[in-house]
């Protein structure tokens, strides 16, 4: 068959890089990026090209934003007693979507692993220790991803903050709404008996 | 729950105007363009900004091209005499991945619709029949889309076409590979007896 011009080409293989997009989701969208009004293309274009540039982490919890620091850290009305501990940013939102928490976050920036060669100091770290002392935090949520590697992440915490005196919870494991008991796993099913409480009507 | 920085807002909003990414799918692609490595972002955007200055039409046939002509318009061995009459650049595409056809095309940019106000002066018709005499094509093939606009262009292309000549065929109507008698409407079903041809074992 005939063969997309190179830039055409180029353009295919940069968005099969985004996630869940396969080469034929890639070549229906570049399609449309060409075909449709170029105001589209070129205001994503110009976008992108500005995102790294202006969108930086911020310098307290991690999360995204354009200032020094981002609007959950700057805002006057969330708990500042409560910091929840979290992989990645995307955790944020998603805890943000839920509305069930009120209190401020830290981003790791990922979880200790050695098979892809993360250890301690490529996570933010740093400034967990002193942010909790300085802030006055009384309770850190550990939020880690509920797997081998989110637990290590969750013990190594722990060590990191068992000397500042605050009180260390974990988030709920158990079966998720919707779910039924016939497909959950044993693992899954043993920390949904220990996990749980009395029941109120 | 807090916002996203303008920049990322802006970017989730450009992300839902492509085909099929809605707003958890265009979430999930910015938070990956932010997090990943900046080279995605910005090679993508360095593209997208090239995009609609670089790319054009092909002035033949009105397949895309970063030339003037198209590869496929100055390939050597497509044959010259075979000419089959799209909608879109998508559909020359669609032929080319089939590997069933090897001739050349003219895009025609659209369809007849009185309802969404386009008319033969928006379609890419000023150049056909003047290209089907110079380049002395013998047979025209109309593959505008199944539905009323696209017979209804293709009614139109007769009056250009018939004063010219040349032999003028419509791709097959009837049941699609893999689908069952069935769920087709009758419509289809009438044109598939219309369309049935001696039987080859």
């Amino acid at each position: 068959m005939a063969e997309y011009p190179p830039l055409f080409e180029s353009l295919i293989q940069h968005l099969t890089k985004l996630p869940g997009i396969g080469r034929r989701g890639a070549e229906r969208m570049a399609l449309a990026l060409f075909t449709q009004d170029r105001a589209t293309a070129q205001g994503l274009g110009g976008v992108l090209s500005r995102l790294h540039g202006e969108l930086r982490s911020c310098k307290s919890c991690g999360f995204m934003t354009q200032e020094e620091q981002c609007s959950i850290c700057l805002s006057p009305v969330r708990d500042q007693n409560l910091l929840c501990i979290v992989e990645t940013q995307a955790d944020v939102v998603a805890f943000e979507k839920s509305g069930g928490f009120r209190g401020r976050y830290h981003v790791l920036g990922g979880k200790l692993s050695p098979l892809k060669g993360i250890s301690p100091s490529q996570l933010n770290l740093f400034s967990l220790a002193g942010r909790i002392q300085s802030q006055g935090i009384e309770e850190v949520i550990l939020a880690t991803s509920p797997d081998v590697e989110g637990d290590a992440t969750a013990l190594y915490l722990m060590e990191i903050l068992t000397p500042l005196k605050c009180r260390i919870t974990q988030i709920g494991r158990g079966l998720p709404n919707g779910s039924s008991l016939g497909i959950a796993d044993s693992g899954t099913l043993r920390q949904a008996l220990e996990s749980r409480r009395p029941f109120h009507s």
